[in-house]
């Protein structure tokens, strides 16, 4: 493994043992694996879990990081192409990114969506221009579309906890103030697609995955015998679910149009998972969730507080999965 | 010992092993003692001697740190209980706070004063909700009413330059533009009562230290066989001091009235230790100050520079004071 | 060596060592050389490839290192000596330098010019106050004119790709939207003319560099053969050119007054390096720049994605050039 920009760039057997070392790790440490390797973070956008638990996986493993914050002690980096730059940026990623590069062994990179033009981010313009500008090991630690060690720590948790690789998902949108990113259920309806489960994407009108996602999602549940499907039917979707993982995205058809989807959102705030949700679901059913979330906004905190929720478990999990890919790339066993 | 939150949870005995043990490990670096440990450092509020220390401190005994500023390329943490999050902060400290507990070995917390209800700030609402929520050992980097770190500094300072555990001690308030918190003079009047010195608080009118603050540190000099006064009689106060411990705060009798204690602070700049402050004093006499000072606002030039002045030794012993926590937090023995 | 504040008070010889010293640790690791120590970082300017490097370099020997930014997460500090502090600024350099010195074994500090007069900044009335409150090892990380880690490492870049020493060497202003400080010119200038090279300096009416910096330059020439001398005639500085070093600054003449500085510099636009720049150099000129650049301001994209440019190889030399710095700072040898 070279890179890890998108969990879909790895087969279901590499996915596999990247868990399977990712339990080894936690359980026995290896505090010499990385000694005198570094880490290189990169984060165009503001981080906590990311931000920490990569720079303690680091550590675990005897390895050191540095963290760069454009607009915070960094100068801002300009991301677009042939422009004549006489605005904010100071530098622009085709020099910054190359630089820090040449200083680790393995380079990070968080870098939101635009928020602009849907099939820019789709296509992962921003993130896939840096990518190629650099031959050393690399991690996405969030795009546009896509956030693979998310993706990976829950699979991780989904496992740990026995859910069954053919159990409901339910992908279910939540409030949030503001339009969010598509990287987390882009990277979710993905994971749970490819690990077989069956899967539902819940959401109001207006908030259905670009075309995109899902057949991408749809391919991979086909490599695995999962499905995925999507409705706006609460009632049905949450029937039986084994997991609710709760999400806020923006509305893809209102892309770029923060008035238009504000208003298209204003009647939505009832999207908040609170315990009545879990009144149909399997009497074991999970409630998941990348963090950060807003409570009673997102989710209530008799739901957060309660024994259902997993999220603190995802959250942790990002360690060990780190560790497991940062192992991979620096060491390749 | 399984957290460090507040002096005033140490026995006298065991804060005499931890000075030695500070003076041990100044003079006798044990450069592998906590390798392979990480501490996590979470600061709500900025910092300088704390954030340098600590990692530093982390370092010398072989172990790795990792930092998380709210507001600093990490979004606002909410930290007031039940409500709706739909304003600035993206996470709750109920979710945040156990998240980073989970990526380390021990935690710190800075989580300066609201000022907006002295009741809520002495009873330490905000550091003891989150306390509450991790099981993993805490240091108090400073919080509503208390900066033990400091006052463990301080104790090591005057056992240092062998000031007598009787001798004087005058805590004199000194102005400042606006209205600090009352941590380390809520620390510090402890710590100097709990070392069994004579504690007099010298402040102006309307700036009496809150009865709890009084009353905790009389019960420590009762132990001590110290004594704790209040006077606004400066003349008095510093007859025959010892050790002058500058420090600002805000008036309690006006908490949260940014502007009614404007008016009262307004006359006060006069507040300011010079050298004629050092008239009657002892001959020996030392000047302390936590950091950061205001030079000529709260202490002037010709006493900070001359060798009356001990503040570069207290921030000095923050490292070797701070070196103890982690290895007894973290080793025990 | 005892700091490393400008390059000018080193040997020839002294800088031939360091540079040996460089390229040993770049191709034969010592991941244990600096082992147990640690590396202070105080910036009160922006940076990237400074913050980077210097972390990464002390990583790859051992150590480890701390980050203090005043104004992230750390308060502004003053540094203006006898001053009532009733402002922004919540400490005085006097306290914070010398405790940031005691927690480490070396400390780095950039702290650009303020901008204001000319002989304060050339002089380098901030950086020297700093530099005489601590004994500790430090390392200038660019002051008000000097910017010493750049020039080292822009000399390993022209002996790593065999520029010889007597080839011609121009620098040349370019535009940048503001004036922008004396540190890289008067570091390059002088740092070519130690090398021994023909050194032109190339720049618009009005900003010729101050002959403070001229001078040191051209005595540094005296002392290795080479010389200086400047032009405002592009063609006649650029024809047979072996380097060309771009660099932004701001006119001498107009220092501290950014509004008349602003119309001098309105029509100078087209003072960007262009494909024809090179026209009439040397078959085999580089192009150089100290990041971070403006493309299509300072230089073109043509330029800087040629085979011409060297600014990568300039940007990852600070690394080992700097573990070089570390290494003979801490351990002498």
């Amino acid at each position: 493994m070279k890179r890890f920009v998108d969990l879909a760039q790895l087969s279901r057997a590499e996915i596999a043992s990247l868990l399977a070392l990712a339990s080894r790790l936690d359980a026995h440490p290896e505090p010499q694996a990385l000694a005198g390797k570094i880490l290189g973070l990169l984060f165009f956008n503001p981080s906590l879990r990311t931000l920490a638990s990569m720079q303690a996986g680091m550590a675990r493993l005897g390895g050191s990081s540095f963290v760069i914050n454009p607009g915070h002690g960094t100068w801002h980096l300009e991301t677009r192409t042939g422009v004549t730059m006489d605005g904010l940026a100071a530098e622009h990623v085709r020099e910054g990114v190359p630089v820090l590069a040449s200083y680790c062994d393995v380079l990070g990179i968080r870098a939101f969506a635009e928020g602009r033009d849907l099939e820019t981010d789709l296509r992962e313009t921003t993130f896939n221009q840096m990518a190629s500008l650099i031959e050393k090991p690399l991690i996405n630690l969030e795009s546009a579309a896509n956030h693979p060690c998310q993706a990976l720590a829950d699979w991780k948790t989904l496992d740990d906890l026995r859910v069954p690789n053919t159990a409901k998902f339910v992908l279910s949108w939540v409030y949030h103030p503001r339009a969010l990113p598509l990287a987390v259920p882009a990277a979710t309806v993905h994971m749970a697609a490819l690990r077989g489960m069956e899967v539902v994407v819940l959401r109001p009108e207006g908030y259905a995955l670009p075309r995109a996602i899902m057949d991408k999602a749809r391919a991979a549940a086909a490599l695995s015998g999962g499905s995925v499907s999507e409705t706006s039917d609460r009632v049905a979707a949450l029937q039986d679910a084994h997991v609710i993982y709760a999400k806020e995205w923006g509305s893809p058809e209102h892309y770029g149009d923060a008035q238009g989807e504000a208003k298209l959102r204003a009647s939505l705030t009832h999207w908040c998972v609170r315990s009545d949700w879990l009144g149909r679901a399997d009497a074991s059913c999970r409630v998941m969730h990348c963090l950060p979330v807003r409570r009673n906004t997102a989710i209530a905190d008799e739901v957060l507080d309660s024994s259902c929720s997993i999220v603190q478990r995802q959250a942790y999990n990002r360690l060990p999965a780190q560790m497991a890919l940062l192992y991979r790339l620096l060491r390749g066993d």
